[in-house]
């Protein structure tokens, strides 16, 4: 498989093929733009909530609230399992992606801007975060996606 | 004050004008740099730590993996107190930047890749860090820096 | 059902009737005993890791710490949920039985106190998520448990 | 000086003895009464917060909202460093201190049950973790507290 380009590989030095990273079964490249994505999408829902509580009415943006806490913190706890290439960030990534969508779709009730945004945060950060779920051992899609060099 | 450019800024709506960001006495533009350099530090000290696990003397590393731990913990710590525009956030940073200080210098010590990249992101942390710190009420260079205006 | 005893419930207010806590279908007392064995949990490996490092054959130990890492920061994410009453409570807590049964299994392997120790907080804590995550709308004994009244 | 009773002790196994905590200049039966203010602190805040939402007057509520959630991160966060007898377990208390602080003056402005006693529980954990900044190396009471033996 050709070493994909971007920072990430960059930064990833030789001396790391020994590394959790390796023993992971995922594909190096496939790390970097979920964990931005998961810090994009934390920063968003912490924006998010923290404008809704200045909203003239706040009461009807509880559940938002609520969903962007629950979003920011998995995204920063997903964040962490990939960075330190841990066997279980797939299942976090899964969880992660259950949680981006509920507080996507609460976002998108609202028409505020820092709704909006977080909703586009949140279902971009999702979309990664399925795809590494699906990476996981035994997920439907995993053969096709972890193992490109054995056709 | 001229707007600042960069996606901060444009992700930034005027609905906010009157939210915990406005409240709190630094600019905003200001926050933008030290996140981004929080969220780095936060990966390249998880990468660096469990790089440490894989290297042949781990023994020589405990301090190296433990202060990658604390240093990546608060770092992410204060990406949220940032992002939520925290009235305490100047005071995390403020930690932070010290953690950061005692990560670099110690994985300044060792010749490994992981540790020299992590060494190096911690010192852009901390020196983003400082600047945030700077800012807190009561601090010298706060008045400089918070009230460009005010001249 | 009568109402558990504990100072959870001692603590649990009249007005909490209409909170986040009504509207998520678990049934209030279930919370704290599992809040307590993931913060306990969350404890015993952050011990046993900053343990491990001191061992004379850390080498041996990495992958134990590694587990370690991710089972006290998950554990502490759980706790949040709960203690918010986060309607994806019992998915983090899901998550979290197993990454904790993961790291019971590593710490058995190794004869230390500090992973007896964490092994034994891990069973517990992956036996209070695992009965969380049943209290799942749709998981197999959720009609069981969260309905009592309905006989 | 007499060992401390209590269970944290009791799980402090004698292979520590060369562990970080015994690196780290404080008594280690300092440890275990702050972690437990900590979680318990961290706890009262989120249902605190998570309570404020859905009372019916929000807007007053919103900077009790977001002291809550600032307090009950670096409450979990101090709970990290002290479990790991991290060398900055008492900067971080130090900081965390005045989150407390600020949390228990802003709840005390409100009447409702989950304010009362979330700032119950910042004052307490305030406490604790003032008591171990103060065993931070250069803070004006280390002397007297972590060198009882030198008398």
């Amino acid at each position: 498989m050709a070493p994909a380009s971007g920072t990430f590989i960059a930064s990833f030095p030789a001396s790391l093929a020994n590394s959790p990273w390796e023993r992971n079964p995922m594909p190096r490249e496939a790390f970097q733009s979920c964990i931005d994505a998961c810090n994009s999408c934390a920063i968003a829902c912490d924006r998010c909530a923290f404008s809704c509580l200045e909203e003239p009415d706040v009461g009807a943006l509880a559940r938002c609230i609520e969903l962007d806490m629950d979003c920011a913190s998995i995204c920063r706890l997903a964040a962490g399992f990939m960075s330190r290439g841990s066997a279980f960030a797939a299942l976090v990534c899964e969880a992660c992606a259950d949680i981006c969508d509920a507080c996507a779709k609460e976002c998108d009730k609202h028409p505020m801007d820092h709704c909006r945004q977080c909703a586009e945060a949140c279902r971009r950060c999702a979309e990664e975060c399925d795809r590494m779920a699906g990476l996981r051992p035994g997920a439907p899609q995993a053969d096709l996606l972890t193992r490109p060099s054995a056709h």
